[in-house]
């Protein structure tokens, strides 16, 4: 965390004004390493051809909260202290005691605290009050007049993509399977943050809802990852979670994945991954355990991340079936979130129906008359006792008798039906993934007897793409540096840094610290012939090139290929 | 609106939930067409090479916001109606009487709707309570228990900048003038949301904070814009504003714009708007009037758009002077916001100091003796009566007699000095941006008797760059057409749409009204020699060239190219 601070990646928000606990500043190189990241994982899903990106505002109105299940159940467990009054989450408390302790229910922590005597972290009594949930939404009103209207700040970017499913669906003609991505804020009230950039007040997310037919075949070619073992920890059902080694294929032919599309996101996740530098070796799979999984999913595994903090969750990929479209749909009456799907055959169906007989119930209802065939065309049984009490569409209630109506016999061709999308979704939290890529490109070494750190993260999101390095500032070779700086600078999308203070061995350590894949160094033999040193960071070998050829390289991709 | 909601653009917000004024969503079409627009605005900066961008949190505390006058003057007015109760925005109710009503206090509204007897748009009377400020922050607590923390969404980004420069310094090693810009979301508490995409509750801001030495020489070369006549309407200091077209380093020497480096930015911010495809005829500067400006500003230009809502405020660039700096050195007591400068020439001072006798403080003061040095070294003025109280920096006082220090000669030479540096800071709302970027490409005209929308969206912004389109899908040509689609999307970055229902006709059309630049059709032919068709959407024209052409254009920039 030192050195991310000293070197303008990562830092904690507000620290003039006294700091804030769980707020983070991306830095000058911090700030372009997230942006990366982002473009990475956005071009990523939106190259797949069948996903689109959208953007939804972060202050949420409450009853859309109340119909997703967030107001009632996105909530900690918080023990407060009968002696001292502090107040911590309870699954922390009981932590040493317990494994996965944020699925234990209030009384299951109550009693754990009780029977371990566990103490006050703050008084160290063991004293503690019935435990109560908290919820975790930043509040705040619409309006600034009296009368505002509650709303919280999005606990995720989901709710988003569930709301403007019709506009999605409209944008791909109704054609299944399709997704759409979001990238921005997410906010958590956490009660009392800790492990710095892993539990964030406000954090970086990325997720995908991917629409899919639950009736329609899901198969996909995992050919692709063959030979790649995966490391899978299932739900063992009974007893201890076990890791297993097994190619994506296999596990989903085994059943221990549950559905093709949560194991084709699984692949694509791990791909993502490796393509920005994660180690491939310290990336599993957990598939959560039954009563640790929400109500409505069917399967979900958390992607685990090894770093300082041991295995951190960092993606969790969950098969959600039609619970979101549903809850809206339910609190909503909307008919706009369902999908259509064409029966293989159309049904032929001969059935008796009423229909308002318009000569009677024309002068009977006057300009009430349409809204009535409307309602008697809508009736789901053939009624049986008249007069009976007809409900219109717009509330108003009106009598029907029998000279009004006839039964007649119909034939309808049903062509399909429309239906509630199933959903799989892949939610990414990029703060925890650059976390780990810090962590995995973090090297130790050690130089003339000195400590020495190199960053070796992948060209794909290091911050700058290259540094330049005038030997000297004097010299004309500083002016020489910066005029190549700008040269450079106008290659489409490449970062450059320049560097003119202190020895140039200095300024190479400091381009290692902060991930910076190439060096190219203006010396005096610069001058003479036009040449420049390429410097790479990984190996710290050397070569003499023209800056022509640099400029060349560097357009086309790029420095790798001059070594 | 309507076209944008149909098309999948913009549209507002929770519209399922009943929607909320001044929250809009962008849709798979819109979404794009917002990355992409701040993807070239973060690259116009960040290629200017001493540019970083950093990322802070939307969640700020009310201290900081205080310091940054925001709690007490982020407001509007309002004006509630004695008769019905209902609350307007005063300058909203003043407007028809009143240029520039925004800037008016809440004595003169008061006055402005008296005297007009300008009444009330819900109930029609005319009796208004005293108008009242209303601070526009959303407002929240940090921490999910009692005791939480005030706390505001980010009024603007610009605070973020400033409280992370000490980062920005450290990374350009104190070498001004450089700039940070953070591109994210700003929230402003309406009372009345109107104009939709203008004025929202939540917008999509990107901000730039460029720090300069005021003593520096701040000259730049304006030569590249001598031949562009900017529209500007200067400040009037008596009359009407009148605009005047002239070009940007004139208006710099005739000292209508005040300062090299707001004219520089002003030519950048132009230079920027047309290369995403705004209408320069259309872009215009005003000059904010003396008592329409904050109190620190020296210089303040709006850059306004014109479109379906008139001029409109799109950009402000404003010399900022060191007042936040300074601001939050004021409020926090920290050093660490100021740059050094070198002096030309060192200054050799001559002084006389109180130095503390070592052998008599050192026993009289045992560990307290290092601080006690160090308070007598830092007294300002030689103490003329003995004993006096001392204060350390611990917050102890101690007492000094007269055989504890000697007054010293010495002569110190002074390098240089720590100093607040000044400030210009470019603002772009992009939302209204982008709504001037839609007006102004938007081309209404008629295609066999009917209306035909087309937008001309510039290419470096346009949410596709092509769109494939089998003639018919059957016999073949919907399989060849989806694999075009596969093998353009795996061009770095390029958006690809499918778009396989309905006529051909119908599908240029919306490909057309979505800003679709090139539309490349699949037909029989292809499936004979692989070749297609290439449609530009500006003029309707069509080509015919071979799908590996196709690729090489793409993959080269544009397929402009190829006609």
């Amino acid at each position: 965390m030192s050195m991310l601070k000293r070197r303008g990646i990562i830092f904690p928000a507000f620290s003039i004004h006294g700091g804030i606990a769980g707020l983070f500043d991306y830095g000058p190189v911090g700030g372009r390493l997230l942006r990366k990241v982002q473009q990475q994982w956005r071009e990523h899903w939106l190259s797949k051809g069948n996903i689109v990106e959208i953007d939804s505002p972060t202050i949420t109105p409450e009853t859309v909260l109340q119909a997703s299940g967030h107001v009632s159940a996105f909530n900690d467990h918080a023990s407060e202290c009968n002696s001292c009054s502090a107040i911590f989450r309870s699954d922390h408390l009981v932590e040493e005691y317990q494994q996965n302790p944020d699925s234990l229910s209030g009384t299951q922590l109550d009693t754990i605290l009780a029977e371990n005597g566990i103490s006050c972290p703050s008084c160290n009594k063991s004293d503690w009050a019935e435990s109560r949930p908290m919820n975790l939404m930043f509040g705040t009103k619409i309006g600034a007049t009296r009368g505002g209207r509650q709303a919280y700040m999005r606990p995720e970017t989901a709710q988003g993509m569930f709301l403007t499913f019709p506009m999605i669906q409209r944008h791909f003609r109704n054609r299944l399977p399709y997704g759409a991505i979001q990238i921005g804020k997410g906010y958590r009230n956490e009660i009392s943050p800790r492990q710095g950039m892993i539990r964030q007040r406000e954090f970086n997310m990325a997720e995908l809802e991917y629409f899919i037919d639950p009736n329609a075949d899901a198969s996909h070619d995992f050919s692709k990852w063959n030979e790649i073992d995966f490391q899978l920890i299932p739900d063992p059902i009974d007893g201890e979670q076990k890791p297993i080694n097994i190619d994506i294929g296999t596990a989903l032919t085994k059943n221990i994945v549950r559905h093709p599309t949560v194991a084709m996101f699984m692949a694509e996740t791990f791909d993502f991954l490796i393509k920005i530098g994660a180690d491939p070796s310290r990336i599993r799979f957990r598939q959560h355990e039954s009563d640790e999984m929400a109500h409505y999913a069917s399967d979900c595994w958390d992607l685990e991340m090894h770093g300082s903090y041991g295995w951190i969750e960092c993606v969790g990929i969950a098969h959600r079936g039609c619970y979101d479209l549903g809850a809206h749909e339910e609190a909503t009456g909307t008919k706009e979130l369902r999908a259509w799907r064409d029966f293989d055959e159309p049904i032929e169906v001969d059935k008796e129906v009423v229909s308002a007989i318009g000569s009677v119930v024309g002068p009977a209802f006057r300009q009430q008359a349409g809204q009535v065939s409307q309602a008697l065309s809508e009736l789901e049984t053939i009624p049986t006792a008249f007069p009976f009490d007809l409900d219109l569409n717009d509330g108003n209630v009106v009598s029907i008798d029998d000279s009004m109506v006839e039964v007649v016999r119909i034939q309808e061709t049903i062509r399909g039906e429309w239906y509630l999308p199933h959903v799989v979704e892949p939610a990414f939290g990029l703060d925890r993934i650059i976390w780990h890529l810090l962590d995995h490109g973090y090297e130790m070494t050690s130089k003339e007897g000195e400590e020495y750190l190199i960053l070796h993260l992948s060209e794909s999101v290091a911050p700058y793409e290259v540094v330049v390095l005038p030997l000297f500032e004097k010299d004309g070779m500083g002016k020489i540096a910066k005029e190549l700086q700008c040269k450079l600078l106008a290659i489409n999308g490449i970062g450059v840094y320049y560097d003119g203070t202190r020895s140039i061995g200095r300024r190479y350590a400091r381009a290692d610290e902060i991930g910076v894949p190439w060096a190219i160094t203006v010396d005096y033999e610069s001058m003479a012939d036009g040449t420049v040193t390429v410097r790479r960071r990984d190996d710290q070998s050397q070569i003499r090139i023209s800056t022509d050829d640099l400029i060349h390289h560097l357009q086309s991709g790029s420095l790798a290929s001059v070594f």
